[in-house]
């Protein structure tokens, strides 16, 4: 952990790294379903509706788009995904829909989560550097308690990841240069960005974020600058 | 606090209102003087270097010049007020003045602060909103504990009150109203500003914070939503 003597701060990937987003939305879209496709699978529907988020923000990392917070795409995707199990957006109310949403606010933290943040708190500046916008952002650590320095992410870039200017402007945000921050992603892909950037990275797998047959992300696939099992572990690392 | 129904956030004027900035300042310019200025008042450089913040702000405010963060505004205020102190700047070195300009991050907290935010958290959003910049309100908050959800401010808007700006933009971070928000400071122009723009008010004096024998903003100056003695009392009077 030689590498780590100068960063001062700590980003975080949220949705897959600090949070179970599959299981929550699940939970949350449990009576909806019960409601509106009885029989379907909680589980698939969240999938269904991730699986739109990345071609939803690529249309404004490709400029064809102004930029426009994730609450918004995610409602967009939410009704885009109604249809794939017989629902017809149409026969909900715009109300069921709006609170639907609220469920990326909802997301219960990985076990080791919060006791990991706390300890990683004492040296560094923690922050959630997501795709979600502020509010998400804050709903989101206010229920589950998570313990930021502040929020920072795509809407205060008005960019997202893997942008460079969603991490650019984020560094700058914390008046730090590049090489002074550190990544910390469950993604490869994300990691792979952030150096780019000249960011520092640490990689910890979270092999059931997308349910128990997960194929992606299981083991780092550079020589990130750390490797850990989890954020708990991190900052055991770090001898915090 | 009928009018507090609706409220779901309570945005917070800093220097003055929730920490102590002339004493903070005065404090850490005291090893300073004593090398550049021996004799000199701490408090009364405290107050000079202050009384240059306004004008500069005005200079954003007005457009004549682009945003710019407030802690490039206070190095040059720093600048500008050591030869009222017969210190050339010449003579002193960067470094040096790099660190005392850190001083605006070492604020210490009213005695009530802390306590009082975190009641109010429990029923509030609560957020800075300074004309601080996010890692200045960062730092001062990590330093003093302040409780924050979410780092707000100037920063955010790229505008500085009372332009209105500054309290729009970031009403629209939180995907709130401005009938939903409550700017909390111990300025009347500053909260006449907020209510300008549809915010909601509350009024706390702090009656030293200019000093002993300060005259200005002992007493609200309009009906403001909410007058507390502070912001433990604030807590107290919405019952929580």
């Amino acid at each position: 952990m030689g590498s780590f003597t100068d960063v001062q701060a700590l980003v975080f990937d949220v949705f897959g790294t600090v949070v179970d987003w599959r299981s929550g939305v699940a939970r949350e879209a449990t009576p909806f379903l019960a409601r509106y496709a009885p029989g379907a699978d909680p589980a698939a529907f969240a999938d269904a509706w991730r699986r739109r988020y990345a071609p939803a923000m690529e249309e404004v990392r490709s400029g064809r788009r102004a930029f426009t917070r994730l609450d918004v795409l995610h409602l967009e995707n939410l009704v885009a995904t109604l249809p794939e199990f017989g629902i017809a957006s149409a026969a909900v109310p715009s109300s069921e829909l709006d609170a639907l949403n609220l469920a990326w606010r909802k997301l219960d933290p990985w076990p080791d989560s919060v006791s990991g943040l706390t300890r990683l708190k004492h040296r560094f500046i923690i922050a959630p550097l997501s795709n979600g916008n502020i509010r998400l952002m804050l709903d989101l650590a206010k229920r589950a308690a998570l313990p930021w320095d502040a929020i920072l992410g795509a809407e205060i870039a008005e960019a997202y990841k893997p942008s460079p200017k969603a991490y650019l402007r984020n560094a700058e945000a914390l008046m730090l240069e590049p090489e002074n921050v550190c990544l910390v992603a469950a993604h490869n892909n994300d990691l792979a960005a952030a150096r780019r950037c000249g960011f520092r990275t640490a990689f910890i797998p979270r092999p059931t974020e997308h349910g128990p047959n997960q194929t992606t992300d299981l083991e780092p696939e550079e020589d990130w600058d750390a490797v850990a099992n989890d954020i708990e572990d991190l900052a055991r690392r770090m001898e915090l």
